[in-house]
């Protein structure tokens, strides 16, 4: 089987990210299953990470400065991590990598460099020209996307279209196919209401909006049930039944994976042309530098990572086979 | 130590309320600590009961008409059900009984007879003219209450105001203290908007709103604290951490308590004059008649009442003691 090679960004130096990724790079499994190349700042990362793996390779921009507090929200902090980010773009762009990983960035410590940046998802999305993209959350075999995204919630229910959440429904659909390998996927999909509307009395967007998305994917053949109301659907007992849950909003999706699976929970994106995961937690400067980071985010980020590029090879996935 | 009468509102005929009610009662240990007197309809109990324990009191109201359909929604059946928890209110009003748990009712049946009825709390609220109410949820040592309870989502941010926060935070507080005897209460509160608003970067509910609320509670000498993420704030790891943690609305907080423990969870409203609890499920019309309801959560809920009606006692209570 081909060597996956695997970009890291080292995320916001003040963060928890050199702390992770070296964690989880002293897993012997994980060294095993991949090569890896940190985009970072080879001196920096070598003073602060927990542990140093000499065979880590290194793409090294060395543009962290003197006197970078750790936990601090900083301008050149924030340069920094969004260097990382373009200079890994390139990486894809040139076949250096076939995959990536990214530790948190700050977003408020990028936009002091007036440089506009709304996330991860939606800096790749515009890289690579994606028009079409999604943030899944994998947990296991639980996983939950998210219709809207970083919305204040007054916000949410006009951003709630049937033409967004058939779109969301769609891109899980070719998502779980394509990338998990899953034939027919079940797609579960929460209301926006309490109660999923309760018929209409508590809230008319089931009708208008997400029962004609629904309606409309079951037309196109996919496996789509719903809406179902999201205080009951995420039960451990349900994982199963759907190879994933469309939410409607963050913390709608966020909520309960996050209550059930803090600490090995993956953010993935889809629609774009390569594997890009994250560990699905920020930069936690309150806890940065004090060696009290759990790293099994990140551990599971590089699984997944390596796990759904194998798939994409030839020879490996269904598409090819 | 005084025996305690607690009733038991039939809920829905057509519900899963007879078979969990029977269910429960089979358990020892939940029958030798009080006495029960169910409210309902002592033939059609008999007949759909999984079991029936004799020592068991009955107020038979005699009001469900043959030809009654198990799992159907029915004038009818919301007209018993509805008739139950009038005569219940009067149960209580002349000291019949000391603590009442509900077991589930169908709101859409109960509207087919032109009554107007939001919920058991609503309207419990109004018997008992009890205008600060609060519905707290209650799963083992973990608790959450909701600001905003049967709303469409788009109406929950104009509902959340300095004064609801804060009207929360104090029926929270009083309730810990005076119902669990908690003396110095810890209270943690939810942001509305992702990550709690990032700092106003997603949304200015939590500047303008929830943390004059929290502010407000700090002055008066409570321990709140907050607001926080509510995607981080659930999971079981933190569950020790605070006595109750306050969501701005339905699923915010129902989400992560039932994800993490349906079938043991325990709705108790606070600010009434007596102790009220109810499983934190529906009719399950779906599920109805057919021996396969968790009958968990009405155990608790059983539970709950007479452990917390022992501490009003006198002699049990911090406030008598």
């Amino acid at each position: 089987m081909q060597r996956i090679r695997v970009g890291i960004t080292m995320g916001d130096p003040a963060g928890i990210g050199p702390e992770v990724i070296s964690k989880s790079l002293a897993h012997d499994d994980i060294r095993e299953q991949a090569d890896y190349i940190i985009v970072g700042d080879r001196r920096f990362y070598h003073k602060h990470a927990s542990s140093i793996d000499p065979s880590v390779q290194f793409v090294d921009m060395a543009n962290v400065p003197a006197g970078i507090r750790t936990g601090m929200v900083s301008r050149e902090a924030g340069l920094a991590s969004y260097q990382y980010l373009e200079r890994a773009v390139r990486l894809i762009k040139d076949g250096d990598i076939q995959a990536l990983v990214t530790a948190p960035v700050c977003k408020e410590a990028i936009s002091l460099n007036q440089i506009p940046f709304q996330g991860h998802t939606e800096f790749l999305a515009q890289s690579f020209n994606a028009n079409n993209i999604g943030m899944l959350f994998v947990a296991g075999e639980m996983r939950t996307i998210i219709v809207t995204r970083h919305l204040p919630l007054c916000e949410v229910p006009r951003a709630i279209t049937t033409e967004s959440v058939y779109q969301t429904i769609q891109i899980t659909n070719q998502g779980l196919k394509c990338l998990f390998n899953i034939e027919k996927p079940v797609i579960g999909v929460c209301g926006l209401n309490p109660h999923a509307g309760e018929g209409g009395r508590l809230g008319d967007d089931e009708r208008n909006t997400i029962i004609p998305a629904i309606e409309q994917s079951l037309k196109n053949g996919l496996d789509v049930h719903g809406p179902f109301a999201s205080d009951t659907l995420f039960q451990p007992s349900w994982e199963k039944r759907y190879d994933a849950i469309v939410a409607m909003y963050h913390d709608q999706g966020l909520i309960p994976i996050k209550t059930l699976s803090m600490h090995r929970l993956v953010n993935l994106t889809l629609g774009l042309p390569f594997i890009r995961t994250s560990p699905a937690h920020g930069t936690a400067f309150d806890i940065a530098g004090q060696n009290r980071a759990h790293s099994d985010s990140m551990v599971e980020s590089l699984k997944l990572a390596v796990q759904l590029t194998q798939l994409q090879l030839p020879g490996n996935s269904q598409k090819e086979g």
